[in-house]
């Protein structure tokens, strides 16, 4: 069984029509493994909704401890993009002998053209297969912890 | 570099509004790519555009050729989910040392619901990280090509 | 009050996952009027679920007899293009003193692009505004159905 | 033929991916007419991109100045729905002999699922069978300018 984590991130964002303006609702998770026809075993528990550029130290320390404590040996993390190496290296440092796989979209799942439902679909993947390491899978490819960073101005995590 | 060969089914089926009937026209996949935001390395090739209950004994014959002649080690190919372990049995039969992931959707991608972004991500992870050998993906989930058969009242692929 | 009738048509067109084929569920419409908001007063009815080259004569007679016996003085009937203006002919041979407006679409709602969302909020304005009479409206223009056919080749509805 | 306005609101509002945040960009008005598969005969000019809540009477100013000045004598003009009314008592006290419709949506339709298209259908329809006047579409319902109030607690427009 594969468990996943969800903290919120571009892959959440709804649109609040009464503010005109992007929020946080329940996650998408459940509709997009439905949408996705996935029959991958999952457990999936929400510990968090929040933009990455919000996240602190507290909050890894939420998701490190959870990655620590579930009985499940592969894990699957929605995140938003902007920390999600930070987040990395946080969970790298503080669990062992686990599969662990970050993912998140550049589009909310919410719009009609998000590359979230081919993000999970690839972690989901990476999870199943990667020996026990912290990765980060976006745009179809993945990358260790140490040796990845997000390009703020295209948008594109790179290799170090 | 992983080949990516499109062969048709119900990923690449559309509407015919003059007809008023499904039909196919030019495949979605790079369309699917550059949603999903895709960069994994790929170089795609349309070998036909059937329904899989169409295809013929000469069509399996053009697939397994292409497999054996291209010069990635590494292939997805699109295909109608009725006929994919047939076909997956040609492959293994006609492949050697090469890494074969066969996939599809249940849904059209032409619709707005379809399990094909999220099916096109999982076999494009197989692909890069699977030995050489003929698989199927679907739903998340990979399966040898003779270890698999779809069940057609379901819809669904079972484990033999 | 508007009384919307459903006939099926391309409108209601879904994709069978079992059978690779388009097939009729339920309708789309309560989904539709809920996307796009209306608040118009309705009340939804199937009367039946064809493509509309498979209309016959009775349902016809259906169609009209609905139209005399309902409540309402103003009418929608969603319904299959093909055969669009053969209904609407016997719609005004038979009802008077209502304001009858048939619509329909040249794509499945359930695809991802379709024209029926557009043409409901069309039509729904079209039944509030127009005087007695039946009337076709595709495209954002009404006809009087007297005054219109049905191009098979374009797909597109002419003025007579 | 029917003039229509681009001033911005929820309509246009899209996602821009390297800041994680709403913003506009081009209109999508062409790509929604050719969805719609409409046949009106339209002429489009956007006449600003911007939020409604921060629209001037400045920006109004040359909302009513092409309203004047153009040859059209129908006209629709999307606009954010906060400050809707607003602009149409403007529109009401600067323009006579034209029947002008405001519409708008309440999700942006660069999400999947936008009641713009719904409005932009009943907003174009009206256009063309109402009197002079100005007036605000929406819900599938339409409202003379002075009868009508937006409510910002629930997001619905009321009449007065």
């Amino acid at each position: 069984m594969i468990r996943i984590f969800v903290t919120g991130g571009t892959f959440d964002k709804t649109y609040d029509e009464i503010r005109g303006a992007l929020s946080f609702g329940d996650t998408h998770l459940p509709e997009m493994l439905r949408l996705g026809r996935s029959r991958v075993d999952v457990a999936v528990r929400t510990l968090m909704m929040v933009d990455s550029l919000d996240m602190t130290d507290a909050d890894r320390a939420v998701i490190v401890r959870n990655c620590v404590e579930c009985a499940e040996s592969r894990i699957v993390i929605t995140h938003g993009t902007d920390t999600m190496v930070e987040t990395a290296h946080a969970i790298a440092a503080g669990v062992v002998g686990k599969t662990v796989v970050l993912t998140g979209a550049m589009i909310p799942y919410a719009f009609g053209s998000s590359d979230g439902l081919f993000n999970l679909g690839s972690a989901l993947t990476f999870a199943q297969v990667l020996p026990p390491g912290v990765y980060i899978a976006m745009n179809g490819q993945h990358f260790h912890w140490d040796r990845v960073r997000k390009n703020r101005d295209t948008g594109v995590f790179e290799p170090l």
